[in-house]
């Protein structure tokens, strides 16, 4: 038996790989997850496969189903997350999942959503075997702010600072094009395009006038552009590049992070880019509001100029805002700092914590719903 | 003919590339340059191999002849700079390698020394075959700062810089202890022992009290320490950590960088290693008198405190001091750029072109002196 639960697990395994690399061709700034799907008949042969291409489309197991249609009785479901109990612009995936007459669902990340949470209780109610928790830190890591979003109840916010080595964002008559290469700029507008939203306050969209789109190299705009936000109280000229027709955009009339990020969250977006400048970089780090900070640091002096932040309120060093780094680029000429915040790392842990605790189960070999055979 | 003047670049190139692995055991910081050797019998049998173990001890090619003793009789030296001509604390190598009846020479970097240089013309002008210039960069590259030293008067200068992301070296109150991690004060330590000297201004030596010297992690000496040197006009307490009997140490009471790399120079330092603070840093920098930057940028934002840099006259983005990163690598949880100064990249473009220029050669094939059947 105990064989074949490792043959079992390894098959599992192989399949949900399968799914993940499915999954990664969903579109990531989209309001859903990314979730890719594998079905096989009864005698384990490969029938379907699917993924969700984005809100208002067939969700990924119902997207291998219709590949496998008759075939997927008496066979298996591999779904990158938990199979959702929600109907929302769809019918819930867990009744489709029954209805085919599947008789085992294998499903990663469990479902972080309260609203949509619970397929797997009920398909286990129907009779269904199902076994959750495989793979589940990839396929987190596949819809990190999406999970923070729904989790959290606000969006993975991250901030993008570019800056001299001595830290300067702009020179001391404020000019600040370019301080970064052509290929860290480029790498810029493709960071956007993964974004929900873009950020900046009244003064970066009064003295910079940027258009604040994604763009690709040649100045054509990627197919999705993000909402562009423009924070604060001030009016802004009828003229301002952010006001084209080139995206949608919004002047939130607030100097607070936290409305703005729940602006943001009831309009599903879950990942919000900060492009600054100082002051409002400054707001949200005070706020502990940023997850994550995207750093290009130009090989260049200038001695004086403008920061790339102001005052956080940190007086010595034992109280310095201290970074995970996890990942660091050559872009050109300039060095991508990517870093995580103690909270946005502490909010991950967390949200591991509370996984690992509930319901979906980190070692399904002990786990009561993967041996039936012990009940 | 043209297959054995292939057959035996090849030759010279392997042996080359072994001299140039024995220059690499010599001291780093030692006045003289790192020089490896290789010498061959008549039938092309290597016989000896030697390296320069530093100023006093036997020259590269002494040291590999002593092996060969009477088989370097007609055979080949490898050498990977040109055999001096120059008495200095030894005898001429050209005067050596002649006496040793030696049939060919193969040098690759030219001596850049205007007081050493020559040893290949006397050779020559003496009825010994001598081909220079293969792998030429690589020997360059290992004697980067002893070159620059000979061919511009004055030390390779690198400026080290610890700071935040947002460009701070220090928190508000003042205190830095520490910014980056403990892996990369190792690294600076490490660097620190591959330099002649280490200087800092009378400020940092009177607030930060810091002694110096080039330690391992466990807190013991490097077995061979730079010169301290402390620039500034402001007396030091007797106590100062800086005047203890761990390093030699020079209190010059000058604010003119050109007087402190003179009086560098004079004593044969060839690599200096600046660490500021930042006042020093501009003084340096805005005298064009930087040749590299190696910072170490921490994962950590203090939004005001210390900047790494004072003014140094910029005002505009297009008047800012770019450099050349030559490498980055994450050294714990900090970032280390490695990057030239401008200033530097064209002074060994003049270099090379300089030596381009003159009798050695980069493309030794085309070259008379390796083809003599062309004469």
């Amino acid at each position: 038996m105990q064989q074949r639960t490792t043959d079992q697990q390894a098959t599992d395994v192989a399949h949900l790989r399968r799914a993940l690399e499915l999954a990664a061709q969903g579109p990531v700034a989209d309001p859903n997850p990314r979730v890719g799907s594998i079905v096989t008949d009864a005698a384990g042969e490969v029938v379907g496969e699917g993924w969700h291409r984005g809100a208002g489309t067939a969700h990924a197991e119902v997207d291998a189903l219709r590949q496998a249609g008759d075939r997927a009785r008496g066979g298996t479901a591999y779904v990158t997350l938990e199979p959702c109990n929600h109907t929302g612009r769809t019918q819930p995936c867990s009744d489709a999942l029954y209805a085919a007459g599947l008789a085992r669902v294998v499903h990663a990340q469990s479902d972080p959503n309260p609203r949509a949470a619970g397929g797997a209780e009920v398909l286990r109610g129907k009779g269904v075997e199902v076994t959750g928790g495989l793979l589940a830190d990839e396929a987190q890591a596949l819809n990190r702010s999406w999970t923070h979003l729904v989790t959290t109840g606000r969006p993975w916010v991250t901030w993008k600072l570019a800056a001299t080595l001595d830290g300067r964002s702009a020179a001391a008559d404020g000019t600040s094009q370019w301080i970064t290469g052509e290929a860290a700029r480029a790498d810029v507008h493709r960071l956007r395009a993964e974004c929900g939203a873009i950020l900046v306050g009244t003064g970066t969209a009064l003295v910079d006038d940027p258009q604040l789109t994604a763009r690709r190299p040649d100045g054509t705009l990627y197919p999705r552009q993000p909402i562009r936000v423009v924070m604060g109280e001030r009016d802004l000229p009828a003229t301002a590049k952010v006001l084209d027709d080139a995206a949608p955009t919004w002047h939130l009339r607030t100097r607070d992070p936290k409305a703005v990020l729940q602006a943001l969250a009831d309009a599903e977006v879950h990942r919000l880019w900060l492009e600054g400048g100082p002051t409002v970089a400054a707001a949200f780090l005070s706020a502990g509001l940023v997850d994550e900070v995207v750093a290009y640091v130009a090989p260049v002096l200038l001695g004086r100029g403008r920061q790339a932040v102001t005052d956080l309120g940190i007086t010595t060093i034992d109280a310095a805002l201290r970074l995970r780094p996890t990942d660091i680029t050559l872009i050109g000429d300039d060095v991508r700092i990517t870093a995580d915040l103690h909270e946005g790392h502490e909010a991950l842990e967390a949200l591991e914590a509370l996984e690992a605790a509930g319901a979906p189960m980190r070692t399904p070999t002990t786990d009561p719903t993967n041996t039936p055979e012990e009940h």
